[in-house]
């Protein structure tokens, strides 16, 4: 059985059995915004868009799904037979991988005859809703870094090995260096990153003999040096380098635990002190994007980075209030009234205006609309099939990224609350239409 | 390629290659426990035992998966046949799933030659970490609900797929009476739950034509009343009700935005008035456990709630301190002195104490040790393959998850930390072991 074809909520088949038999079967356009940013995110970054293309391109009802969902009792043959042939035959207009967004802006929008829409949400919303949270907390930490690589440790914290995999690729969409997880190298081509465990240096006789021992093998190595006290690893590394009398015997040490800002220093000095200038030091352990700033402002001579749980599972802000909403059916447009949750009826598009190369406002206007600025919604899919010009490689997705985030106001780009929130604007012919839209609906 | 088998950290397989050209090939014994419970939690609920031991039970690799790591160049040939002609062998003792656990205590040990054990880590550490953060967060959210049914909501709102349906079954083994999330029902026989959208609603000529035209198709629907105004989309389900003249047209109202305490009494008021008291009240949106304890202890007259996001991603402790570490090699106690991260040596068991059927204290202790109370860690993996006895049915694990949850002390079950914490007591003789193991590695 394909689990990903039933990957959908039960009313969405609900929905759809009705949609078959009430004959309600024209076109409507479905929009995917985040209704309010978490607090502590400036942006967001959009992610998560290249595989969902190909899962929502490829998604079929074999004989087994079908043979599922008829024991649930629920549904109609005539129905079944239906879905047995289904295909996503409609149109999807996205906002590139790596793009930065703000409260209400639609990140994509679907139009479809509003079966296809609907069957796909949740799929919609699990993949870019995921991603994005999990490229937006990594475009911090890698700020955060300034310059210095940033490596993803969290496949062993995330929230399972789907998150894991898609995790490691939107950490390094949103400018992390290198991934330790292997499977996610594999899906990817992801750089991997490995160093060694407290339980290689304890199974061998001595720290000093595990050192040798993995340098011999890897004379790349980086080393851990907090198993036992972390100044006496570096001594014992140093020592063992000395004794092996090679010119490089390995590249870097890894601190783990302990005060790391002053560990680093003391570790720096005896490394400098023994000619090892050119061993980098790495830091490590329940590091997030602040304990990170606070590391460089204070001075520590950290090369690098290993950041695990906070990033894997985006600790601070681990959900988005992401929703997908039907805006136009048959041709109407379509909104819901209820408390704290609005929508923005019609096809849409997003303007993103530019001061000397920043990014100064959006407005969000209906898609028809010109509007000043660069229009961030693109076609990626039409009829069913992905538009070849708007598939991006995963580089091209981290050079937009990089771009994009470098052309935003500094203010947003910090790890604090900006004086004032990014600008995003509703266009007058928006704001009309909305306005339009609610009163003929509260007539009903 | 399969992913799966490459879901591992780069280390373990680099120090795999060393393990095997050092001929470190003796027996270690891994032990995985919480270092510290989050703060918002009292206990955590082991979980996703299971599936983690049916992959271990067939992990191999490919020649898909040699070739990658072939491509990688750090590995030598000689390793790599190795690597072709894996297979787990050991010994694996666990907690059952379902059984609530504490600080520091084990809840898994690995007994292999050290390359196997070495090399589940990152899986072990993701399957259970995970699924325990999801299990312990619905075992909240269903005491707060104090009997009244809760549905799993968060398929949408799930750090990725996998993360969504096996967060469905933890959810449904801490209590949860169903999921919104069809591939998890599928996989794993879950009770399904679904209403409708509220692009339902908007598709059709009016609130009421929706209504209608669902109940005619599913007469035991449960109705989204929010998508214009509440009050008046009860009265609109109500008139259709007498309409349709039907004895039972619908089983439900859902309620998905506003003061939801507020309106479900006035929504309560206007169905008893309407000769509808069988139809009952579903509350969703941003719920969580705290949410829902308000809402009871006001009164509110809700017969179901609806969770999706706090529980889909443990929003509020969404990762765990959880680790996996070296306690014993060649027969012989290992262990890190890491600062501020301590962990057991040997090989160990955890003793519960109860006294009138209710948990008063548990013991770790050494695993040969004889201790009062009901040994929690089982043997569920002998040289590689499940104990047949061990492997339990979901239901089965959700009876003993229900089971072990009503044997907690009543401070503990509640959603307030408790005026102490639960009392986890170390052996005397594994005291003594950590103080030798500790005294003999500082001497290295």
């Amino acid at each position: 059985m394909s689990i990903k074809a039933l990957f959908a909520d039960y009313y969405e088949f609900t929905m759809l059995r009705a949609y078959f038999e009430l004959n309600l079967t024209q076109e409507a356009t479905f929009s995917l915004f985040v209704r309010k940013l978490p607090a502590p995110r400036n942006f967001l970054l959009a992610c998560g868009l290249s595989d969902l293309l190909a899962e929502i391109e490829s998604l079929r009802f074999g004989d087994d799904e079908i043979r599922y969902l008829r024991s649930l009792g629920d549904f109609s043959e005539p129905f079944l037979q239906w879905l047995r042939s289904f295909r996503f035959s409609g149109e999807i207009f996205a906002m590139r991988e790596g793009t930065p967004f703000f409260d209400e802006e639609p990140i994509l929008e679907v139009t479809a005859p509003i079966a296809e829409a609907q069957l796909i949400e949740t799929l919609i919303l699990n993949r870019i809703g995921s991603q994005t949270i999990f490229a937006s907390k990594a475009a911090r930490i890698v700020a955060a870094a300034q310059g210095r690589p940033v490596s993803d440790f969290g496949a062993r914290r995330a929230q399972g090995i789907d998150a894991a995999i898609l995790g490691a690729r939107a950490f390094y969409l949103a400018g992390v260096a290198s991934t330790s997880n292997v499977a996610s190298g594999a899906a990817y081509g992801l750089p991997l990153e490995g160093t060694m465990a407290h339980s290689f240096v304890e199974a061998c006789v001595s720290e000093r003999a595990a050192f040798k021992g993995f340098t011999k093998i890897f004379p790349n190595a980086t080393l851990l040096v907090d198993t036992y006290d972390t100044l006496a690893g570096v001594e014992n590394a140093i020592a063992m380098a000395k004794a092996q009398g090679g010119d490089r015997p390995f590249r870097a040490i890894r601190l783990d635990s302990g005060d790391l800002a002053e560990l680093s220093r003391s570790a720096r000095k005896l490394l400098d002190e023994a000619g090892l200038s050119h061993v980098a030091i790495v830091a490590s352990g329940g590091l997030d994007e602040h304990s990170i700033e606070r590391l460089l402002a204070d001075g520590a001579p950290i090369d690098a980075f290993g950041v695990g749980s906070d990033m894997a599972a985006s600790a601070d802000a681990p959900t988005l209030d992401i929703a997908y909403k039907l805006t136009e059916y048959a041709g109407e447009p379509r909104m819901k009234l209820s408390a704290g949750k609005r929508s923005l009826p019609g096809r849409k598009q997003v303007f993103r205006e530019f001061s000397d190369g920043v990014a100064v406002r959006d407005v969000i206007a209906l898609r028809e609309e010109t509007v000043k600025g660069s229009p961030l919604l693109r076609p990626v899919m039409i009829a069913g099939r992905r538009v070849k010009s708007e598939s991006l490689t995963l580089a091209e997705s981290q050079n937009h990224a990089r771009e994009a985030l470098a052309a935003l106001p500094k203010d947003c780009r910090g790890l604090s609350a900006p004086p004032a929130p990014y600008p995003v604007a509703i266009s007058s012919k928006l704001a009309l239409l909305e306005q339009e839209t609610r009163a003929r609906l509260q007539r009903r």
